[in-house]
């Protein structure tokens, strides 16, 4: 494919991705579920499990083979931003506050998960046709392990976001949890991929290299962005040069942890908290979040739709396989959560709806487990499995989350929470 | 590359050219130049006509060549939604009451540099190593007319949109003027190319289907658009159904008017022209432009200057060469350009500017003779020496418009024109 012609079939792609999004975001509205889960589920129909297996020569027209990197590129580079514009949010006052709290609820749901995960896996690693032969019995369990203590970060994000609830005490416990949950199972991740082939060495790079970023941006970082805050205040706007330096910093970060080891949307949420707070980034979010949550973002939902091959689990002992998966990963993840929420003084109510929200997989387990089938550690029908545990977690979410905690007003998105409870 | 490589791979270039295009852009403003030149030389500053000659090795790990397509389709993205946005700044009402003169201008400004790069073309057709040896004398008339008619339209939108002016009877007759010989100069592009091995049927579906878009977009598109601007007047906001729906019919109004053979930018300026004014057209404005200026359009002044290989001009000949073409340039554009100006009754001082602004040349030239270079019409010697008429028709806009037209308060982005004249 030539230039020209890539850059055809982008604007032809890209049309597609918007009318799809924006059509089955309308329709999940109506159904009650957020447009987030609509655009995870509109990613779903683009891709082989349904647009492609009715109309495959349709799909080899919007979806040439060419195409898949750029879209890559910028699904990465819009989640990247998003995760950012969420970090310029994150109120670390109210996470200090809650910090016990939040501490207890992401180590509950880290270990359960990890430990269940685990046990699981020392069952599938005997079934024919789950992991890959070159896996160890150890790598099998910290893979699933790793896998089944994700949290659907971005998700869980978009969710409080589109409910307006960024800066409650809700809001910033499930996204401090969530945050702490990630992070330590994309260094488990690290370590599983570090021990299939990359050394140790890549292991203590990704750990070490990620508590160093995350220092030195929140410390000396912070300090040295407070001039931006300074300057935008006393120019009243958010002026180029500014804008620029800011995205440079942006791209300079997602490079660091990428290079590290840790996936790049880290980097940017990180200095999305170091952001200075108020007037500069309110200015920010205007310029950046309409493009960003428009049209960057349901190119990460239709690039990770592309790679969900539901075909493949073709047997009732996959379907029952499948059912235990998904079992596991609710308790582990919803039960503990909201149970470690309790025995630290949370109500009934902010408990419930933190295991809620921390029970949604989305997207991240569909990074994970792409990058699990891609390095060769488990097999396509593992992979669709894990594919619908995530799915399914992430649309029980909005029903159970409506019934748990009442709908709140949107400030940022109004007509994505209008009608969600409808 | 793999698609992780190449994200890291993107994260880095983009930096840099974030890094490079503000530092250049801040010394331009110092120089007296705007930032859009700036950022036109940080281009070339980044490809093999210096970077690239001082460090290959560094060049090759920040634009490695699979890197090169997906700068390509953000480059082209870029600059078609910066168009589209300039589109929506368009005043139609004083485009009528200037038509005369803008028409005059236009024609003046086409015919005769078409004329006098035909009459150069007869001479260098005959000169070994300019032309190819497939290139007929007729088609090297009309490719060498065209790319001497052609104006740095997106150019001489944003010195205008940078100055302040887009709404004034200047700005809007130098960007009518500028529209409609870009418009005529691709129409006949597309008869060389037609001429050149895509048959008749080529030419005349660009032609045909040009007008046919234009004719439709901005009668029945307009009206239904009135709609948009309505429901935004309304809910005293532009929600994001309403933006992905522009944006989609941004996607597709590129990709149609790419699909018929003219450039896919002049599909997103004509749309924007149809967009609703008013509080809509300055939210649409507030929510694209800050990605659109600071982030996608250094892609494209990059994309081109990776293109440039100054090193090729390289006897007294080809110098000498040089100097008559660029010479014929400026009296066919910008002399040529104030006299139709003058004619038409327009004050001195406008019709300098006019002529001024409208001898830039800038990425639209590049993009034509890349055009050509790519075709096989032109050879890499002519391809430089258009490169750098372009060039410096481009340098010598802004100091020569700041003689003839007093320097103007910028509203958009304030920091660019502060230090422009100083």
């Amino acid at each position: 494919m030539t230039s020209a012609e890539l850059s055809a079939a982008f604007l032809l792609q890209t049309f597609v991705i918007l009318a799809i999004c924006r059509l089955v975001g309308m329709l999940a509205r109506r159904l009650g579920q957020p447009q987030v889960v609509g655009e995870m589920v509109a990613g779903v129909i683009l891709g082989p499990s349904l647009f492609g297996l009715v109309f495959p020569a349709w799909q080899q027209v919007i979806f040439p083979k060419d195409s898949l990197k750029l879209l890559y590129v910028l699904a990465q580079f819009g989640v990247g931003l998003y995760m950012f514009l969420v970090g310029t949010e994150f109120k670390t006052d109210l996470f200090r506050s809650r910090a016990r709290s939040a501490v207890s609820v992401s180590v509950a749901g880290m270990v359960a998960p990890f430990v269940l995960g685990g046990f699981l896996a020392l069952w599938l690693w005997k079934v024919p046709g789950l992991f890959s032969e070159k896996a160890t019995q150890f790598e099998a369990v910290l893979f699933l392990g790793a896998a089944m203590s994700i949290t659907a970060f971005p998700m869980l994000a978009r969710i409080i976001y589109e409910r307006g609830i960024t800066g409650s005490s809700l809001g910033t416990l499930a996204l401090a949890a969530g945050a702490i949950d990630d992070a330590t199972a994309w260094c488990v991740l690290a370590v599983v991929l570090a021990s299939f082939g990359g050394g140790n060495l890549m292991a203590i790079q990704a750990i070490g290299g990620g508590i160093l970023y995350g220092l030195i941006t929140l410390t000396i970082g912070r300090r040295l962005l407070r001039k931006f805050g300074e300057i935008a205040e006393r120019e009243g706007h958010l002026n180029p040069t500014l804008l620029a330096a800011t995205l440079m910093l942006l791209l300079a970060g997602s490079w660091i942890t990428d290079a590290i080891g840790i996936h790049s949307i880290f980097g940017g949420f990180i200095l999305g908290i170091a952001m200075p707070r108020g007037f500069f980034g309110q200015q920010l979010r205007k310029q950046l979040e309409p493009l960003a949550v428009v049209f960057l973002l349901p190119m990460f939902f239709t690039f990770s739709g592309l790679n969900t091959r539901l075909d493949t689990v073709n047997s009732l002992q996959l379907l029952l396989i499948g059912i235990v998966v998904l079992v596991t990963a609710v308790i582990g993840k919803g039960v503990a959560c909201w149970l470690a929420a309790r025995l630290q003084g949370e109500s009934n109510r902010t408990a419930l709806a933190v295991g809620t929200l921390m029970n949604a997989r989305g997207l991240m387990e569909l990074i994970i487990v792409n990058i699990g089938l891609q390095k060769g550690i488990i097999q396509p029908a593992l992979f669709s499995i894990m594919v619908m545990m995530a799915i399914i977690t992430t649309l029980m979410t909005s029903p159970l989350f409506e019934l748990v905690y009442r709908r709140q007003t949107n400030t940022a998105t109004g007509e994505d929470t209008a009608t969600a409870g409808a």
